[in-house]
């Protein structure tokens, strides 16, 4: 999925963590927020492993990197370590975030409701269309794309989400790096070229169903 | 990003890949597509790495788990690694896929375009809302959810879709199984209980924007 470089970095020791390992780590962060939702208090590598098809092994092993979480005779437990992992990912604060095209996709992210749950704020929505500027969208404003700049630094926006299509997405993404903004999340199916200074992950809605595919193509060969 | 387990196959090398490989392979078939719309006609291990981020030697070394693609002072043919690759991964024939859920999400999905450029053909669509049903959005029909086993049956529906709201997706996953389809990506933020004769891909897009915020703020300290 990430199209983000991943370069070395002696100074600190979260930066060697492979990419795998982060992902799994948004991945066991859901499962006990599920879990705390359902009432749970305490719960174990194994039961985690469970839920996401890992072995309780690697459930162990993942969270080692970063720490001792458990406790002899109990497991971990679910509030604490849901507060752990999102230190390590960095969303025990609040991301302001700015989102480009309003189309289908747009009003969808818009909508969705998973990314203030766990600590995004969209903040401001643009547009090249003049009709939708000045409008609300799932209560988002709408604003024209020449006022990112004005609007990125007034309301604190580091993050950018690209909902435009592929060709408009890297003018798009040269607006967000000149506006400020620290990384890029891009839904337009094209790498972009972005200084080093600017993070970005890239989603490609195919590639998720080319996983899919090769996922039920191995299983239907080994019955 | 995937909530597919992963049993090893004795029967099967393929299953035994690491799921993260699968995942670069979709990111090397993208870059060698767009370079092959450029006109290039061959690649090396450098170029796709430079492109991703990733070295040339993690580029050899993932594509010599399937084989040997290289040619001595010519490198990868664009054309011979991309029929490869898209053997491997099973989308060198056309996948037909249901997609149920047709709110902003789901129009976004069935407009979106690089789903039949990568072998998926959305066939149709499926909401419970009776104004909808005969319509037809971005020329794909919509039919009532109660038609699933029908359609999917006289369509040869493989895979599934659900963009439907979190609370409404496991029975919607359920409907999918009783309809015989074999995989099912899914973008309601829950996880989903399937049968294991069923695989799930889940994406979770508030997960790409966690990564994205750990990114940066690595980033950040490095500096």
């Amino acid at each position: 999925m990430s199209q983000t470089p991943e370069k070395p970095d002696e100074s600190n020791p979260q930066a060697h963590v492979p990419k795998a390992i982060v992902s799994r780590l948004s991945l066991y962060l859901r499962e006990l927020q599920h879990l705390v939702r359902d009432g749970a208090e305490t719960t174990s590598s194994t039961q985690l492993g469970k839920l996401l098809g890992f072995t309780d092994a690697q459930v162990r092993k993942d969270l080692a990197h970063f720490g001792q979480f458990g406790y002899p005779g109990i497991g971990y437990r679910c509030a604490e370590l849901i507060e752990a992992i999102r230190k390590i990912l960095n969303t025990n604060r609040s991301w302001r975030v700015g989102l480009v095209g309003v189309g289908n996709l747009g009003r969808a992210l818009l909508g969705y409701r998973g990314f203030s749950q766990q600590g995004f704020e969209v903040v401001a929505a643009f547009d090249l269309r003049r009709e939708l500027v000045g409008t609300r969208i799932e209560g988002i404003e709408v604003f024209h794309l020449d006022d990112l700049p004005r609007i990125a630094q007034q309301r604190d926006i580091r993050l950018g989400i690209i909902a435009v299509p592929a060709e408009a997405a890297q003018s798009v993404a040269d607006r967000f790096v000149e506006a400020g903004v620290e990384g890029v999340l891009n839904f337009a199916p094209v790498t972009l070229s972005l200084p080093g200074s600017v993070r970005t992950v890239g989603v490609d809605l195919a590639i998720e169903l080319e996983q899919l595919a090769f996922a039920v193509a191995n299983l239907g060969k080994s019955r």
